[in-house]
């Protein structure tokens, strides 16, 4: 395998939650240190962590922070104080169901522990917590492997950022379209500059970059030019949460974009590791969508053109019905025309076999 | 008629074109005054006036100027320097039509006196600059009445600013959505913000705010969104060119919004004055489209930021099908599913009557 990630976006590092801080990006590669969960949750907020992968990954660290944490206090109220900081790591960001997946993971770890924190307890945890991060790199390449293979020859377009920057690998779409540039099958990358914060603009820019594949900036309105004009093949996109028949919950445009894919015969497709999936709910109508400050779409302008103070819409996510999606791309392979029956065949399939 | 124009783009004013200088805008309102073709052409550029049908009115005032800056010179080369000075201002901008058609309706007057740049002349342009600036007014108040005619009650979505800093008077769509706002037929305005210069966000919601209409902002990836989950009933979009098969060229996202609209169920309008068409060309396919800078769109970052200094697409302008649009209002009336057929039928109509 070729493809390695260029940037560790989190680690854990005496016995902190080391993260680069993503809100710096392009312009500083600056790292935080993290000690307590509160700390932790600032950073999941400011968005100076992200990514549906990463922030499992967050998940899984941040609860050892929360055992270490709750260690400090007094005896009887610790496992109250540490389900606690849990379910407050958890509230965090409502959308992304990967961070509730990377806890949830960790209390079974917990349990088995008989709900001690215990030394060993702490070393489970702590180990759980790497597990997941290796599982995730692992994963990473089963998904660029799987969606590559998939991928008809020609021009991609994408939207967000999906690479090492929001994994704990070569990432989920972004590992897909550079194994995809490594097999010649992607030529060229169209990457849409996602308003209102630019996670294209200044992560997929960067990692494009780094990883030596010829790319396009697009502002999120160009996208039907570009598929239109330059013939774009796939679309393919990250997600925050898949629902039991599918449909998908993913940085706000790509709702659009899959609506655009299917007018001009691009192939819309999904990547995420399977902690992404969400079989607790059966559709994107129970996705809850984070709305965030409106200030994340004035400060465009300079503080003292805010004079019109409009009233501002700013949702985080939006979510693809199904039918829109050509095929969703996970570590155990290729759901395509993903339903109800088409998804549940297939992880039934797999748990059998 | 209630409705009236708040503010005054262009006017003429000691020998001068003074303009709103519209990058300043909403934070400050800064008028500048142009005794040069050489100035209006910076300011053309620079985008401090824009928008199709105030072009048109630039072309007719910008004439005036270059037939006074032309008087200046010796004898000889006066009517070459003149013509020189049309060309350099048609030149300007490539897209919208308009801006020609002011410059040749004002050919039309020179030549009417014998194409000699006498007093009389001079005072012969400034008059038609001035007709061709009533009629806006007048075309306006007609647009906006056609529009509103053809709306369906519930709510709209825009793009870019066609009102007041885009015309000599109330606007083109923005026009029918006062109007239809006024008749109760416009419940709610969602406007996207329009990257990269966001003349949306700065114009479009300081213009809704002083008519007192209820809007949302959105970014621009937000639209299809909003569509489906605010049940938008009707899109409308000014114009920078329309062929002679119904195509129109408009800033661009408009042709992603079209092909959104039809998705949804969504009228799609489109709305401009008859400046605004040009039979001289078949279909969209010839109409040039304008490409700017990539720092128009970099911009965003902070200058530090630029460091990874992508591959930029930026073409200020998009061409919409005609088979996407559900009518062309203009002053005269409506075209409904318009075409080669549709279109020309309608203006021999016109023409007939």
């Amino acid at each position: 395998m070729e493809l390695r990630p260029k940037v560790n976006a989190i680690e854990w590092m005496n016995q902190s939650v080391v993260l680069l801080d993503q809100t710096k990006l392009p312009h500083e590669e600056v790292y935080i240190s993290h000690d307590s969960v509160a700390e932790l949750i600032k950073s999941i907020q400011s968005l100076a962590v992200r990514g549906a992968p990463l922030l499992g990954l967050t998940g899984g660290y941040g609860t050892v922070l929360a055992a270490l944490e709750s260690l400090k206090t007094t005896g009887s109220d610790r496992k109250k104080i540490f389900y606690q900081l849990l379910d407050d790591l958890e509230k965090s960001r409502p959308t992304a169901v990967n961070l509730k997946w990377g806890i949830e993971r960790q209390k079974k770890v917990f349990e088995r522990f008989d709900s001690e924190l215990t030394d060993a307890c702490i070393e489970g945890l702590l180990e759980e917590a790497k597990k997941i991060h290796l599982e995730d790199i692992q994963y990473n390449y089963q998904i660029a492997d799987f969606g590559s293979g998939i991928l008809r020859e020609g021009k991609v377009l994408t939207i967000c950022n999906t690479g090492d920057l929001a994994t704990g690998g070569i990432g989920t779409a972004f590992g897909v379209i550079a194994k995809g540039y490594e097999e010649k099958k992607v030529r060229h990358v169209y990457a849409c500059e996602t308003r209102p914060l630019l996670q294209g603009l200044r992560l997929t820019a960067w990692e494009l970059q780094k990883n030596s594949i010829p790319f396009t900036m697009i502002c999120d309105s160009m996208a039907a030019l570009v598929m239109r004009d330059e013939k774009i093949t796939t679309v393919i996109a990250g997600a925050d949460r898949i629902a039991a028949n599918g449909d998908t919950a993913n940085k706000i445009g790509t709702y659009q974009l899959a609506v655009l894919a299917k007018y001009h015969g691009a192939d819309f497709i999904i990547a995420a590791p399977s902690s992404t999936f969400d079989f607790s709910i059966r559709s994107g109508r129970e996705i809850p969508i984070e709305q965030r400050h409106s200030s994340e779409i004035l400060n465009i302008l300079d503080e003292n053109q805010h004079i019109t103070n409009p009233s501002v819409y700013n949702p985080a996510f939006d979510v693809t019905p199904h039918e829109l999606i050509t095929a969703i791309v996970c570590e155990q392979g290729v759901i395509r025309n993903p339903n109800e029956e088409t998804m549940q065949s297939f992880f039934e399939y797999k748990r059998c076999n």
